[in-house]
């Protein structure tokens, strides 16, 4: 089964997707477009947005949708229809916190960055925190001993807070154990080495 | 295994929870509280927000994942991963125009709701209902014959846009026929007419 993942040159919402397949190893043509490009493929898109996984003979879109299905089929969805519960809720919580993180970057950058980080974002990631904390103390993944899509995205919107703020995880050490953990897994690191390289912008505005 | 689903008295995110239970005839305690119980319980819920399902000795928040996990349990998820991620992917649609249609109603009201309905709406709703055709022709349901937890959260959808504007459906025949047969599904239009009589806002603020 060949993969494809049609994406801007920037981390965006397709970053933890590129890190499930990075990281498990799974071989897919990592399409960056441009532009460009974009203007003339916009109609053909379901949603008329991006990110887009052609994977054998099918298409999905919908970031979100993306990272479930391959949770699915790559055994990153939890054992138990409880763990498979919990997945989803932690990373509906994420996704809530990266909404409010890309509305201030696109929408109240220069304005609201101070109170983003003073007043938003630690009670924010508290609450995460304290969620990731249910199994093995946080010492582990996101749902006890078995990884699962879920910490790609955790791992992602923990990476971008700390490029915001490199003091963003002081007070959630429980989180900032994970993402310091998390970066040393080999092949994250191999993908996070290159990736820094190239040091794609996190958003399409350039902000960060 | 006893299920108790707790809201404000609005419809908002609960509704598609709410669809789908009446409709399915599985019992539930329709708990919704007020802005004074609120005050007291938001500190206990795991992501300071509702709503929230108990079901047995197990707590889910987050409306998306309750919806997924009830689509999980009840059989009305798909019998394929194709079919799975089709729903998905669809239902991730359907919350994208959600929230344009929240963020207006809760920001934009008097100023932008003619902009939202003449300008943002109708393009939103031919996408959608290309997808919807995908399978029968949009005949039947979201994913073909069977039934799926989609199908209320569209239904919802819709609903809510007839609210704001009686014709909002006109450009999108097979949306409206779904919307007019999804009615009409004996369990749906019980609920439908005692829903009627309390007649709950959509939204918090009262607009719609
Ligand atoms: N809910 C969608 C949102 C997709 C989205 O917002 N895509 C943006 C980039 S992050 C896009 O395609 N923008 C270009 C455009 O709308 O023309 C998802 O999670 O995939
Ligand atoms: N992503 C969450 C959002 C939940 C949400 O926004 N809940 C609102 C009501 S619609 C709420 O609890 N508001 C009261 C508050 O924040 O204190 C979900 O889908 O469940």
């Amino acid at each position: 089964m060949t993969l494809k993942l049609t994406y801007f040159d920037i981390r965006g919402l397709a970053e933890p997707i590129r890190l499930l397949l990075n990281d498990q190893e799974i071989p897919f043509e990592d399409n960056r477009i441009s532009r460009e490009e974009w203007a003339e493929m916009k109609s053909t898109m379901i949603f008329a947005q991006l990110p887009c996984l052609h994977i054998g003979t099918e298409t999905i879109v919908q970031s979100a949708a993306i990272l479930r299905h391959l949770g699915r089929i790559y055994g990153l969805n939890g054992s138990t229809e409880s763990e498979t519960s919990f997945i989803d809720m932690f990373s509906e919580g994420l996704r809530d916190l990266r909404t409010k993180y890309f509305t201030m970057i696109k929408t109240d950058y220069e304005d609201g960055k101070e109170a983003y980080i003073t007043e938003t974002l630690p009670g924010e990631l508290l609450r995460i925190e304290k969620l990731f904390c249910t199994f093995n103390n946080g010492e582990n993944f996101v749902s006890g001993d078995k990884l699962s899509y879920a910490d790609y995205a955790l791992f992602e919107l923990l990476d971008i807070h700390l490029i915001l703020t490199p003091t963003a995880l002081n007070g959630t050490p429980a989180l900032k154990r994970f993402h310091g953990r998390f970066a040393e897994r080999p092949n994250m690191r191999l993908y996070l080495n290159k990736r820094a390289e190239l040091n794609p912008f996190v958003s399409g505005n350039g902000k960060q």
